[in-house]
């Protein structure tokens, strides 16, 4: 990895890393979960359980946007990770009724300020079947430009950096690209760069 | 995809279909959230919540099970999935204080009746990394011979088939084998096959 990126990178880790954890009563969760019972074709009755993220079924758009070549990515703090902050490529929830098109844009250009005129879906999954209908997406964002400045949410704190596809893999051995929905997203890279 | 393979499948698909969804009361939830306050080094203090399965953090193992060349699939009811039923690879969650290659072994042996005397960890990573610490091991099981029956949770219907690498993408371009974790495994067997 290039020794500006690295040390850039060094610094992020350290400045976002979480020092403190103190558990806190939560009023309106976030994340809320609601019973079913469900009848299979077969006669068999399951129990099962779906979360929803703030009212919503938590779907949501991942971005890989290149620049000249190099891939964007945002580093965050993610403190129930091993090293507390992570990289991953920019991504969010999708609002209610949102196209994942738009709301990929929106994500992008709230999280990093770049903008793309050019977007391709490279996958779509669910996240997590067993509990959830959340459903994503990833797109790639071809000839990325930055036209804005970061708009983020005021729980949000977001790093972004631009890496090329050799060091986005040594980011991932390194164990700091660590979460299944950039994963996936790296693994789709290399099919368009093929 | 071989005809005789479609046919069993779509036997499943048929059988496992949810025909009914009803809500229900739950008195103990299997998933919880946890509320935090997280302090940054860089002096931020970041509202976080984490989710919970069953009091563990939910990380879970995925077992990719060769046999003879071919690959070992469950069919599963997945209720909040489009078809209502997906393919995967046997997973399941790492119970408390377990070993995560053992948690494999029991999931694969518990899920098919399969066992493999040798395990090859593929990748790992965060499954939902924004609201929980549950990190995921994809195993390779090499030689899996079937040596027991099915041995499932009440609240389990797991129908299980071999399919070669071809038909494993073409499940996958149908839109049957939908996860992330899945979905992923499939791209670390390619590896394993260059």
């Amino acid at each position: 990895m290039r020794k500006e990126k690295l040390e850039e990178l060094k610094y992020y880790l350290e400045e976002l890393k979480t020092i403190k954890v103190e558990e806190r009563n939560i009023t309106r969760p976030f994340v809320t979960t609601i019973g079913y019972n469900c009848y299979l074709n077969n006669g068999r009755i399951l129990p099962r359980e779906k979360i929803t993220k703030g009212g919503n079924d938590g779907s949501a758009v991942i971005i890989v946007p290149e620049v000249n070549g190099e891939y964007l990515t945002v580093i965050e703090p993610r403190v129930f990770t091993r090293y507390k902050v992570a990289v991953g490529f920019p991504a969010g929830y999708i609002e209610k009724g949102e196209n994942p098109k738009l709301a990929a844009l929106r994500e992008l250009k709230e999280e990093t300020g770049y903008v793309s005129e050019n977007l391709i879906e490279l996958d779509s999954y669910y996240q997590d079947e067993g509990i959830s209908s959340a459903y994503n997406h990833i797109f790639y964002a071809k000839n990325c430009k930055k036209e804005y400045d970061q708009n983020l949410d005021e729980d949000e704190v977001i790093r972004y950096m631009l890496f090329n596809y050799e060091e986005l893999l040594e980011l991932e051995r390194m164990g700091y690209l660590n979460g299944a929905n950039s994963k996936l997203a790296l693994t789709r890279i290399k099919k368009i760069k093929e």
